[in-house]
């Protein structure tokens, strides 16, 4: 778990312990295969070989690459890419410490048969490894520190000026979130109409792309845009198809699709806070099927040695989240009561994606008062799930005025300016500090909703697993004066907390069994017990 | 429509005229059987017949007596009551002009073959009969006049102290509350244990009661209760059973059931102002079956004279609301989005009776918040159905004290001290304020919920029937700046409103087609357009 306020301390002791270590003219992480025998690659780092090849005909497609690491007795097979300009790359995430040989293979000889090795070190502090599912329905690091999801939305924030870029970025280390929903394809929708600066294809002077040729500046880009927001600690949740487009993305032939997907995937698995989303509402998209993403699923499944998160989100007709391919469920709803049944039915985590937006647009899913936005978050966490967070403010000043382009975050990235995020970093650090004991945090990852009775006033939820510590009441839009709380075994202490005036109250003395405590008689409030 | 303002002179008016026209001891409205010749009664008042009997054996189940009511071709048979210490009485309620003749019969030879005379004239000012079904989905006084139920709930305050009963009836005459959820029978209930100051049945100095003996008094004094109401133009919803009970009224034998629904019936259908309620929470009856409420039904159906609007109401499972003698739904949820395809599925009124409450109670179902409250009248009317109040708050200085008996609304009666009410008026007065034109009334009576689009932001809500005059938008935590309304043929004026603040603002200009009007930005706003 890294605390919010660690951000700024991270980002810039990564940077400079990374350059100590990696070589890249772009400022990537990277590791030239020229000198195997002096690599050391801290844990979950990208470890890069750079290879020169052909750069004639179609390389994207003529030319076959891989390669094999080995520790031991196991080896991790990757596959390499073409970065245009003959430079031919394999990048490869270690996740386990020592001694890594690895051998590339190709059908271009030049790219065949190069091994070497390199020694996989501790992680550089603060980073803990891509997310994993924990505990069923909850989600770890891969050293076992406790993720809780706090996302937020900017479909298209990779696509626009690299001033409003920049923007996003000194937003989001200052905001609460630690997931971020963005496309890799540029997005055409209301209010977004503008043009890449990049094209994920080589077009021709009429704007026709070629599908076969993919442009390896704009998967650079995409990268980067990855690379910043891991050195934020902050979860790519890439959106690898969506259906607002206008320059045929969308519907591809089967062949692109597959080809498109195996190149993502070479580039970018070996970044460690990636999870995949297959699609924003694929549902929507006229020219794909339900089994064209199984088809997908089984071929991230294959090609991505370091196995992210893998889900699909949905507009009206949800994908079967059941199916074993996928991690987690990815939802356009806010029907929170739900979740006991789809937990139990799916045994995996529920991210609650899109439940309508902070703003004030004229659309009902881009509306929400701030006050909204922080209760769906309250519930979602109080049902066990997690929610993320998008805003859609336009300026009241040019609201009216048909001719303004504005910025809005859900789409295009910039500042925020709802209210819902102060109160989302508050809720997040309640849910944070109840598995601060390092030696615990292992044990006691995720949230339980608990006995969800018609006779409770609030559910209850707790960190796990057979080793409740803390308990979270929310009243909602209930206003008890008092509550007799049924406290499992053992003593706990008590605070009051607003989570709009974001203040806790702590309770004087310690609290066993069945509690009647006088509450404050005022709607949206909640209560934390903590074992002592 | 009896606006809500004119309740104490339509009081004082009532009061003055009926002296003139009945007389009583007991101060309710009654026809002397000696004088029938002289007799005038106005529509929908009660006209009394009252002969002497035999008072030996017991009069309740030996004696069997009724009356003809005749006018033209026309009959109307109507049940007489014992009304102890060998007086028998009934009653009958004139519902169309004209010269009205009578017969009696009983197998008691003094209470056969009475006859009389009587004309039904004109009725007072503000009486608007009955209230019926109307349009399908909504509900009307008998000459038409539309009527919206806003009713609250007092179940056991007329089995509380006559100093309290006497400050309910003039909370209910300042409140906005049109219908009042109440027992008949006294009840056993959390923050509810007092015994009553009358019993329904013949008592034994143990305790016992013998339900074939009813005490007269007891129903007496519900009469005055209900003509009480009656002088407020409060509709009462009344109760016929429940399961809160440690008397044995909720456990009598079916004979006894069914002779006490004969007795309410034969005492109380004259009475225009009743809504019989079948049961509160029939399902939570362990003595009851669905088959035994359908006999009631039945039992109903062929002894009220004047075909009073009937329901039953529920706790977990639903009586099935698409029988045919039942008039409108009495629902126990606030699952408004179901109301669409209840509406089309039973073809009646909903009135969603219980939502929870306002106020501060441990309880889930008595801590709502008073805009949470003000949020459900507005959905439910948005949906084209009913909403009913009630209120339970604790006084915060004595709410830990276990030895307190508070007095609750919801309960007992008493005084109001909730934040809903003052905006359930006013959502009232917007309601009656579409139908003010007294020649237009009777064809515009209720509402007619809209398009419920996924992108609307609020649905709409119209008084009927093919004329549609006003439209609501309510946009409960949605906040857009701007919306466009797509509004149906015509011209409309519109106003923007504030349901917390009660405050409506018109804007400028008119209205027709696709109409982009500047909002608040603000959640909890509504929008009323009005056809010029």
């Amino acid at each position: 778990m890294v605390p919010i306020d660690r951000r700024e301390m991270l980002k810039l002791s990564s940077a400079a312990s990374l350059a100590t270590i990696f070589s890249s003219a772009d400022g990537q992480p990277s590791r030239s295969e020229t000198h195997p025998e002096m690599g050391s690659v801290p844990l979950w780092e990208v470890f890069e070989i750079r290879l020169a090849g052909p750069s004639t005909g179609n390389p994207y497609v003529d030319v076959q690459l891989g390669a094999t690491f080995s520790l031991g007795h196991r080896t991790v097979q990757v596959d390499g890419f073409y970065d245009g300009e003959g430079s031919y790359k394999f990048r490869f995430m270690p996740d386990t410490l020592g001694n890594w040989n690895y051998t590339t293979a190709s059908n271009a000889p030049e790219l065949s048969g190069k091994s070497g090795s390199f020694t996989c070190v501790a992680a550089q502090p603060g980073v803990h490894g891509p997310v994993r599912v924990r505990n069923t329905h909850h989600f770890a690091y891969a050293d076992g520190t406790p993720f809780f999801p706090f996302g937020t939305t900017c479909y298209a924030w990779i696509h626009q000026s690299e001033d409003l870029q920049q923007q996003t970025i000194e937003s989001l280390r200052n905001a609460p979130f630690n997931k971020i929903r963005m496309c890799v394809f540029p997005k055409h929708y209301q209010y977004n109409h503008n043009e890449p600066a990049l094209y994920p294809f080589e077009r021709d002077a009429a704007g026709k792309s070629d599908f076969a040729r993919p442009n390896p500046a704009f998967f650079r880009h995409v990268e980067q845009r990855i690379a910043d927001l891991r050195a934020l600690d902050i979860e790519a949740d890439l959106i690898l198809f969506h259906p607002y487009d206008r320059w045929g993305y969308a519907s591809m032939p089967a062949e692109a699709d597959d080809r498109y997907l195996r190149y993502v995937l070479a580039r970018m698995s070996a970044y460690r806070n990636i999870w995949w989303s297959l699609a924003n509402e694929w549902d929507l998209m006229r020219a794909k099927s339900a089994q064209d993403f199984d088809r997908f699923f089984h071929i991230v499944e294959q090609h991505d040695p370091v196995g992210h998160l893998r889900s699909v989100h949905y507009s009206h007709t949800m994908y079967d989240y059941s199916r074993p391919w996928v991690t987690h469920a990815s939802l356009q709803t806010a029907a929170f009561e739900s979740a006991p049944t789809w937990l139990a039915a799916w045994n995996k985590p529920i991210c609650f994606d899109e439940v309508q937006y902070e703003g004030n647009l004229n659309s009902r899913w881009g509306n929400l008062s701030g006050q909204e936005m922080m209760r769906r978050f309250w519930l979602g966490v109080i049902y066990g799930c997690y929610v993320t967070h998008g805003e859609t403010y336009l300026d009241p000043k040019a609201a009216m005025d048909e001719n303004t382009t504005p910025t809005i975050w859900w789409s295009h990235g910039g500042k925020l300016n709802g209210t819902s995020p102060a109160r989302i970093g508050f809720l997040r650090r309640l849910l944070e500090s109840t598995a601060h004991d390092p030696g615990q945090a292992a044990s006691r990852t995720g949230l339980t909703a608990q006995s969800l009775s018609y006779y409770l006033n609030a559910s209850t939820v707790s960190t796990t697993g057979t080793d409740a510590q803390d308990i979270f009441y929310f009243f909602d839009y209930h206003q008890p004066i008092y509550y007799e709380f049924p406290l499992p075994d053992g003593t706990y202490m008590a605070e009051l907390i607003d989570p709009w005036e974001m203040k806790t109250v702590p309770l004087s003395g310690t609290f066993s069994g069945k509690s009647k405590i006088r509450l404050t008689g005022t709607p949206s409030q909640a209560v934390r017990f903590r074992r002592t």
